[in-house]
C-alpha cells in the first residue's frame, strides 16, 4: 500500500465524524472563502495552469482536451459563481422528513446525514476538481480527490485554495484530500478501501468507469456515458424541432448529454430533413443517415452525409456527427430507444399530447424531455448549483448528482418505553 | 453458463417492462390472490414445507434453525395478512415529485419508477420468498428469487402460488423466477449478470453477505448484519431501562435486531445492573461482563456469568448472549458504539433531553432509538408492509427496505421549445 494514500484516505476518514455536524455558517463561509481564494490567488492558479497546458502540448494533446484542460481569468470567474450557488442552496444536513406518530406512541422519521467518505476519480477539466470539492463540503462528505495526470498541478493549486478556505473558516482541511502521486496502481488500492471510503464516482471515459465499476469494493455511482435521442414526432413543430435539435447537438458537442441519434417519424421526413441539414451543416455537422435519409438528402448541395452503418445506432460520438433514421411509429421509435439509448437522456417533439405522455411514462432514462433540448440534464440548469457527476444507473441516485443526492439518511425513533409485543 | 438460470433471468429482464407499467389494480388484485392462494393451497405448501423440515432434520440441522424453516397455519395466515397489507399501501410507482418550473418555463421533476429486475439471495425462512416476491410485484419490480437449500421444496410451493396469483390476475408470471437449482455455483453465474439484473440484495449470514458484495458485478444492497448496543445513561429511569433490554435482548434473540451489548453510566450502574441481571436471568440470558460489571454482580446468585473477552465487544450473538459494559459518560458510550457497532440500531435510555438529542445527533447507525427497544428496526413495525431485507450500508436505501426502497426516479422535463443558451 501506497504510503501517502492510506495516510490521506485515513485523515478524510476522521475529518469525516467533525464535518458531519459542522454547523451550516461555517459550511458557507468556507464555501465563500473559496471563491474568495480564487479570485486572490489567481496569478498562482493560472500559472500552474500553464504549466499543465504546455506540458500536455508536449505530449501531443488535441485542442478539444486542450481547451478542456485550460483555465483563464473567465473560467476561474465562472467557478467562483458557482460556488457561490452551492454556498446559497439550503443545507441538506440535518433536515428530518417522514416523521409520524405510529399507533404506539413512537415518533418515527428520517434525519439527512452525510454519505461519509466520498472518492471522485476524474480526467481532464480542473473545474471539477472545484465542483466535487465544494458540494461535498457543503453536504457534509470528507472527499478524496483523484484526477488526471494531465492536471495535476492545476488540482493542487485549487485543493489547496479550498483547503486553506476550510481552514480560514475554521473548518477542518482534512476533509479535502488530494492525491498527487498520479501513478495509476494507486486508483487500484484505492478501490480495495471499502472500510474507509463509502462512495467511489468515476467520472471520465468508458475505460475509466469500467475499471472503477469492475474493481470497486465499494459502492460505486457512475455515470458520464451518454447516447442520446431525439424523437421528431409525426405532430413536432418542425421549426421547434430544428432549434431543438440544433442546439442538442452543436451547443456542445463533446459532453454526455450531447445529442447522438435523431428519430424521424416517416410522415414528416421529407418536410423536416431538409430543413435540420441545413441548419445543422452551418455548424459543420457530418449525418450518417439511414437509406430513407440518404434518399431524401441526397440532392440538397453541401451536406456531409455518409450512409449509416450498424455501429452509429448506440454510439456516443462526442463530436459534431449526427446519426438519423426515420422510425414508422413511435412504437419504432420507443423499442429503438429501449435498445440503444444508455439511460441518459431522451427528448420528443411533438404537439401531440398521448404522445409526448407515452414516452415520459415508457422510456427508461435518467431524464426524459419533452419539447426542450437534451442539454438541459445538467446539475446547474437543474438548479442544483453543481453536479459530482451525472448518475446512468438507478440505484441511489439517477441524473445529475447535486448536495441531496450525496447524502444518507439515519432513521430516528424517539420513545417513551416501548417495546416489542 | 446454466441454461435454467440463463432463461428465467432473460424471462424476468421481459417481464420487467410490462410489469413497471401494470396498473395499481391488477398488482393489487394479484397480492389478494396471494393471500387467497397461502389459503387455498394450505395443504400442498404445509406437505412441501414438511419434506423440508424432515430433509433438514436428517441431516442434523438444531431446533433453532428447524424453527425458522417451518410453516404452520397460524405462519400461513400471518404471511397473508402480511401480504394484505402490501396490497392496501400506496402504490409507490408513478407518483410525480419535487415538480417545479424553472426560470425559463420548463416544468422538471421526478417520477418514480420500478428499479427493473431485483435479485434477492437468502437463506432460510420461506416467508421471505412470499414478502420480497410481493413488495417486487407491488413496486413493478420483477424478481429473481434463490432460497436455501433447506427451503427448496416450501420455496417451489410459495412460489407456485404467487406465479398462479398473478396469472389469474392478468399479470405476466415470468416476472417471478424461483431458481429451484441449489448449485452453489450458480449463485456466481448470477451475480456476473450486470446486464439482466439491476440490483441484488443478499439476506443470510455474515458469509453469504460478504460473498455477494465480493463478487457481484451489479449494486448490491447489503443487511442482515446487527451488533446492535443500549446505552443506560445515568438519568436513566430503571423499570423503563430493565423492560427495553429485556425486550431487546430476549423476544427474538435470533434476529439482527436483537441486542447484543448494554453499555451501563457508571453513576447507575449498582442500581440497574442488579435489576437488569435477575429480570434477564430468568429468560436464560447469559452476561459477559468487564471487571466492574463482575465485582458488581458477583454476589447475586444464579446468574450465568463470564468475563467478557476482546471479541465480545462487537460481536453478534443471535443468541441469549449480552455482552455488559460500564462507562464513565456518554462520550465513552458514543466511541464505543462508534468502534464495535455495525451501523444497524443503537438505543439510548435517558431522561435528560440534551443525552437523547447528542445520541440522535451522533450515532451514525441505520436506526436510532430513544427509551425503544432496538426491535422495532424492522419493515413491519415501521409502517412499510413487510421488508426486502434491513440496509447497514449508506447508499440508496438504510435500515427497512420496504416498498420506496427497491424504486428509482427519472427526471421528467415538459418543455414548449426550450433550448440552452
Amino acid at each position: 500500500m501506497n504510503n501517502e494514500l492510506v495516510e490521506k484516505v485515513r485523515l478524510a476518514r476522521t475529518a469525516a465524524r467533525p464535518l458531519a455536524c459542522l454547523p451550516t455558517e461555517i459550511k458557507n463561509l468556507a464555501l465563500q472563502n473559496v471563491a474568495t481564494a480564487l479570485g486572490s490567488r489567481q496569478a498562482e492558479i493560472l500559472a500552474a495552469n500553464a504549466a499543465d497546458c504546455e506540458a500536455a502540448k508536449a505530449t501531443g494533446m488535441d485542442e478539444v482536451l486542450l481547451d478542456r484542460l485550460r483555465l483563464d481569468m473567465d473560467r476561474l470567474k465562472a467557478m467562483a459563481v458557482d460556488v457561490l450557488a452551492v454556498s446559497a442552496l439550503p443545507d441538506p444536513i440535518g433536515e428530518v422528513f417522514d416523521m409520524r406518530t405510529l399507533p404506539n406512541g413512537l415518533l418515527l422519521g428520517k434525519k439527512r446525514v452525510p454519505l461519509g467518505v466520498i472518492a471522485a476519480v476524474y480526467e481532464s477539466r480542473p473545474n471539477v476538481t472545484v465542483d466535487i470539492a465544494c458540494l461535498c463540503l457543503k453536504s457534509g462528505n470528507a472527499v478524496i480527490l483523484r484526477g488526471g495526470k494531465e492536471t495535476v498541478r492545476s488540482n493542487r493549486a485549487l485543493a489547496d485554495a479550498v483547503r486553506w478556505a476550510l481552514t480560514e473558516a475554521g473548518a477542518p482541511a482534512e476533509a479535502i484530500q488530494l492525491i498527487e502521486d498520479t501513478d495509476r496502481a494507486l486508483v487500484g488500492e484505492l478501490l480495495k478501501m471499502r472500510d474507509l471510503i463509502d462512495l467511489v464516482v468515476p467520472r471520465g471515459g468508458a475505460g475509466l468507469i469500467n475499471y472503477v465499476r469492475d474493481t470497486a469494493t465499494m459502492p460505486v455511482i457512475a455515470g458520464g456515458l451518454g447516447v442520446c435521442h431525439a424523437f421528431v414526432d409525426r405532430t413536432a413543430e418542425l421549426a421547434k424541432a430544428v432549434d431543438i435539435v440544433y442546439n442538442a447537438k452543436v451547443q456542445r458537442p463533446t459532453v454526455c448529454n450531447a445529442l447522438d441519434t435523431v428519430l424521424v417519424h416517416k410522415d414528416i421526413a421529407r418536410d423536416f430533413l431538409p430543413l435540420m441539414a441545413t441548419a445543422l451543416a452551418k455548424a459543420g455537422v457530418e449525418f450518417h443517415g439511414d437509406a430513407v435519409t440518404l434518399e431524401i438528402l441526397q440532392q440538397q448541395p453541401g451536406l456531409n452525409l455518409k450512409p449509416a452503418v450498424a455501429d452509429d445506432w448506440g454510439k456516443e460520438f462526442l463530436a459534431l456527427i449526427a446519426a438519423v433514421k426515420i422510425v414508422d411509429s413511435l412504437d419504432e421509435a420507443l423499442e429503438h430507444i429501449a435498445r440503444y439509448g444508455s439511460g441518459h437522456t431522451e427528448a420528443i417533439i411533438t404537439e401531440n399530447y398521448p404522445s409526448a405522455m407515452r414516452f415520459v411514462n415508457e422510456v427508461d432514462a435518467a431524464a426524459v424531455m419533452v419539447n426542450a433540448s437534451t442539454r438541459f440534464t445538467d446539475g446547474g440548469q437543474f438548479g442544483l448549483g453543481a453536479e459530482v457527476g451525472i448518475s446512468t444507473q438507478k440505484i441511489h441516485a439517477r441524473g445529475p448528482m447535486g448536495l441531496k443526492e450525496i447524502t444518507s439518511y439515519k432513521w430516528i425513533c424517539l420513545g417513551s418505553g416501548q417495546v416489542r409485543p
